[in-house]
């Protein structure tokens, strides 16, 4: 197909909203492009039903995981023969998964790449909040008390980072900013520039009590899902600060309230709750040292589009050339 | 006095706690600087009536500031002919001024280089948490509202730090990793290797528009007492957040709390307050989008006692050999 027309559509069911796509970011990324532009025929819509339809005549199409979620996985819509690339505006796919509606031949893509500097920024953020007491002062905050804590600078401590792609790896660089010593865990053991020790999933329980500081980074997998049980939490050392920037049920969530309560963990941040939104009245709120984001951790809006469109057309240049699309996820493994 | 032996007495009024003076630490800071250490004769105690004896026939005392306040400055306790240098454990001696009670020829030393690295930490981390848009979270988990609000990276912003010494230096040094644009304020304008553009305090009205954070890290003097009032507060750009770590009189305290309600400022993190401790009731407890620490972020008890003891023995071996003690403050001008 090197020389054929790429039939490309986008589907963007927010109209207005802060990670809109509009045609002069299209326009603006086929600048950047030029050479993966180059023979792509483009729709944009808002509409659910041009999504379906170019499904099933189209090449390629790009849309929102939670769209594709309610129009292409729930049921089952059609994916004609035409089809080679489906573009997710997420890094994290898990919630399309199982991939068994996926036919042969069609990459399923991501965006990772887009998440790292604000990602990054984030993940030291809360490293150093929980440094600092911060949601320990937070909760002193709500009950109007004004109660002195002293604490310790962050060199020389350990941060254990669980899953070292592209979340993970900015916030392992910026703790070395802060003479930090990292310990990374991921799936295979493979150095990586900013971490000063690399182990595998299967030496968590080792390196879990020589940890300061737990980052949690990591794709949600039939591996990861429930990784940090009430066991794994209960090995980390008396006062340890644990970030979740995964997904929620990467954790025991009441292992993790209760751990909190009882003073056996130091504070937690976490970006990613169970449910999502988190409701009024629920338990999580009113735990103490507990502070919870609503899962806006890693999307800067000024860059998210523009950084995604970059990737499709990436991805679309190395279908052309008969490459494997650079992000597209291996489905057994969900990332 | 180069060869006598001087009489110093440290005075620490605070038994078992964590920003003690043991015997221990005072025998390490000794190890550390021999040279210094060299013919002084130190008495250690906790008891008010040895503070007020040794002030009367000691070379040197150290203490804390508040008991200073207490013991020397409100009584004007008798100061003997032998002193020559009171050695404060804090680096804002504003409580002590103005500085009529010190005799002629006697250095009044802070201990101002203690609290950079903790001070540094603390300061990038609220930058980052405006940027992250954590006072504005905070106030929604107290209502136990999950309000997605998504927040951009800081590379490219600006930063303006108003006092370039040891607590803003470093946290400039760490913005700049960050990719922020550093200006910074000071009361001469010598360039700063961690800023951008340096001006003087006269051009702080001009630049006060141009920054998307303020950190206020300046010591509080005359010129410094009500510097951000509510004219000065109101150039600041719609959306910017503001840091004090440096006290609570610097700022219109009502002023801060009107522009945060009505959501001209986007966010807030203090370290400061007036009065402190702040009263349960009072009302910057329930304004909105202000994050509140109570004045912990510069005092790393693992390091605290240790650094001060140095700065008391370089001071002590200066005296020794007729130059200034690094940090006596200009008493004229409170630092």
């Amino acid at each position: 197909m090197s020389t054929e027309t790429i039939r490309l559509h986008i589907h963007d069911p927010e109209d207005g909203g802060e990670m809109n796509v509009t045609p002069e970011m299209w326009q603006a990324a086929c600048a950047r492009n030029p050479e993966a532009a180059a023979g792509i025929d483009m729709t944009l819509g808002t509409d659910d039903a041009a999504l379906v339809s170019a499904l099933a005549s189209a090449d390629s199409v790009m849309t929102w995981t939670g769209q594709a979620y309610k129009l292409i996985v729930g049921p089952r819509a059609a994916i004609g023969p035409r089809m080679k690339l489906i573009q997710l505006t997420s890094a994290g796919l898990d919630r399309l998964a199982p991939f068994d509606w996926v036919p042969k031949g069609v990459h399923v893509c991501n965006n990772s790449g887009v998440h790292g500097e604000k990602a990054g920024q984030w993940g030291i953020m809360a490293v150093l909040m929980l440094a600092n007491a911060m949601p320990f002062h937070a909760t002193e905050h709500r009950h109007e008390r004004w109660t002195k804590r002293f604490s310790r600078t962050v060199a020389g401590r350990t941060l254990l980072l669980v899953g070292t792609g592209d979340l993970g790896s900015e916030t392992a660089r910026h703790a070395r900013h802060f003479g930090m010593r990292v310990i990374g865990v991921r799936a295979r053991a493979l150095a990586h520039p900013h971490c000063d020790r690399v182990v595998t999933v299967d030496a968590l329980d080792s390196v879990l009590p020589e940890a300061d500081f737990v980052v949690l980074a990591m794709p949600l997998t039939p591996a990861s899902k429930g990784m940090f049980d009430r066991r794994r939490l209960s090995l980390l050392k008396p006062g340890a600060g644990l970030v979740n920037m995964a997904r929620g049920t990467v954790i025991d969530q009441d292992a993790l309230a209760d751990l909190l309560e009882s003073g056996q963990l130091g504070g937690a941040v976490i970006d990613v709750a169970v449910p999502e939104p988190l409701p009024a009245g629920h338990r999580l709120w009113r735990v103490p040292n507990l502070t919870i984001v609503p899962h806006v951790s890693s999307d800067d809006p000024d860059t998210y589009t523009p950084k995604t469109l970059d990737i499709l057309l990436r991805n679309l240049m190395a279908l052309r050339r008969g490459e494997p699309p650079p992000t597209a996820i291996d489905t057994s493994r969900w990332y």
